[in-house]
């Protein structure tokens, strides 16, 4: 194989290819590898941890057919650090020399017919249509509500359901749940999409102009980028009924400053981020909300004007400050909309696009150790 | 103690000070603290870790004297998320409780009377003056190459000798010499500086067009700086009688563009910075320098135009990458002179105001590996 790449590309699609490599699979050498495939005047390469299957165009010459695979780390150290200009890669059956002006490195080379292969895209037709901006908006406010352990597979998978040309994205670990709505292009269908694979993809998504394309099959899910491409298994099984949670049933409502309720959580944390267990205190009062922390580490105390509506009664309620902040992050009203009921029930964070449920924390604990 | 702050003055003053905190003795309490001292109409805030000292000026109003220590990193953390404003820190004998705006946070505060307290500085006198920016390159262009264990404590020192309106900075670790020469108004001195405080001196040095003033007393030096001020003690014995390796023995001269061999060692790293031992091979022709690396990783070849003088012959000498590496890095000409001499001699890289020695690395084992 011989080829000839402008080192600015390389470097670009090399550094995109990698990102299928990352993850728990990379043990066995091949998975560490990146496949470089030159047929006709097409390069591809190709990259999977087996979670997630990477193909990317690259421009280029393709002087001499041929493919080999060589770790992608290592290419991709390289490929950033080649001189300006055009690097050339030529392969035998042993070594890769990748070579641009006087600079001349030598690589071995994994044998390509190990690598797992990627799988065919041919019969695959387009189910849905999205701009990549709003779909990655959409991913990273709901993946970070996701478990990241196993002990229940369907806690770590983001459930997508597609209907009357909405798509809606939910994503829950058990403490809270995340949902987010899209308006799109799309035939009906329902798929749970394995989270880690996931964010990968959400990190592919750069250009907000451009629209990707979602392919699905018995088993696949593709997304599909002009020069790149990205597969991933479904999870099979059936998602979780959330009817029961999703329905407001709260009496009171809390309208404030995301910023200001945002900077004081961020406060709070200073005290409690290392104080596993300790929850954060809100304390809501007719137009006032008041937030307390209290530990080892010292006390804190501050108040926030809001507006209240609803039961008007003292409420005191405890919420794991990390999972709220998470939510305050990934919401992008300045002003938004809580609504809660006692101490024992969920929060419900609303707004036109979005819903963030938070259950609430035991209190008994923190008020004890007052 | 009652004090009010701006909280964007708070902020930085306290992360001064906490550069006072870090370091290996940083496991007694009172040593975590950063001391507030309020008297008359002058607040300071002073830290130690018993390597350095730190004392730091405040711009605030003292409403009532006294002083109090509170954990650095935690002021620190806080300092920086205060709202905008004025910052009100009031303590009593068990806490100290910070505020802003509507904002309330109480910390447990330590007992002053632990703290090892600071040298006093009414009898030193100005022993050299410099401008920080000149003081802080030089610095940096040394610090680099001095142990960072305590095998032999006279490694991990810098020595500092004054003399004719010149402050020469040497340091070394046995593998390499690194020395740095100043113009500056000074008296004749001559002290080895601990290196370890010596690097939270470097970051101090922040105003270029500010002076530091250096007084030396028979166990201390001290850095003073508009608002800081900055101790630490002298490492007694006798420096190192450098005279047989600085005499300039060697008898061929190369000339070679710097930022062209950076970027072919930063290259050669990448096959080598994993693979202990292996040195980074320099090829000299007439004319002409050749970089090779050869490892499991990988090989690389790469060649340079130079200019070269004295002997013709080709000579093959290997370096540690990294040494190299961090001297190209420290020298800021584009274009740099190398003198060397045999294969077992050192090379020297000497400009106007520097002069680096680095030892080869012997070649055997390379060279019957490949």
């Amino acid at each position: 194989m011989k080829i000839t790449i402008q080192n600015g590309e390389l470097e670009q699609k090399v550094g995109i290819a990698l990102k299928g490599i990352n993850g728990r699979n990379s043990t066995r050498p091949i998975l560490k590898c990146i496949i470089i495939k030159a047929k006709e005047d097409e390069i591809l390469l190709e990259a999977t941890n087996l979670e997630i299957g990477l193909r990317v165009k690259v421009d280029g010459t393709v002087e001499e057919e041929g493919c080999c695979a060589i770790d992608g780390k290592s290419l991709a150290d390289i490929s950033r650090k080649m001189p300006d200009g055009n690097v050339v890669i030529q392969s035998d059956e042993k070594m890769a020399v990748i070579s641009g002006k006087k600079v001349k490195i030598k690589l071995p080379v994994s044998d390509v017919e190990n690598f797992p292969g990627l799988p065919d895209l041919t019969e695959m037709e387009v189910s849905c249509s999205v701009l990549q901006g709003m779909l990655k908006d959409a991913l990273n406010g709901v993946l970070f509500s996701i478990a990241v352990t196993e002990v229940n597979q369907m806690l770590s998978v983001v459930h997508v359901k597609c209907e009357e040309g909405q798509m809606r994205l939910t994503g829950l670990d058990g403490h809270r749940i995340a949902i987010r709505a899209l308006e799109v292009q799309t035939e009906e269908m329902e798929l749970n999409l394995p989270g880690i694979p996931l964010k990968e993809i959400a990190k592919l998504l750069n250009n907000e102009e451009q629209k990707v394309d979602l392919c699905v099959t018995e088993h696949l899910a593709c997304f599909l980028m002009p020069d790149v491409w990205a597969s991933m298994r479904l999870v099979d099984g059936k998602y979780f009924d959330l009817s029961a949670f999703l329905q407001d049933k709260t009496n009171r409502k809390i309208r404030i400053d995301k910023t200001q309720l945002k900077d004081s959580v961020s406060r709070a944390l200073l005290l409690l981020a290392d104080k596993v267990q300790k929850p954060l205190v809100v304390q809501v009062a007719e137009n006032k909300v008041t937030l307390e922390a209290a530990t080892t580490a010292g006390e804190m105390s501050e108040s926030i004007n809001a507006v209240t509506e609803g039961e008007s009664g003292l409420l005191r309620i405890g919420y794991n400050p990390r999972y709220l902040m998470e939510i305050l992050q990934a919401v992008e009203d300045e002003t938004i909309d809580l609504s809660l009921g006692g101490a024992n029930d969920p929060c419900l964070i609303k707004g036109m696009d979005y819903l963030y449920v938070l259950l609430p924390v035991s209190l008994g604990k923190t008020e004890a150790a007052l």
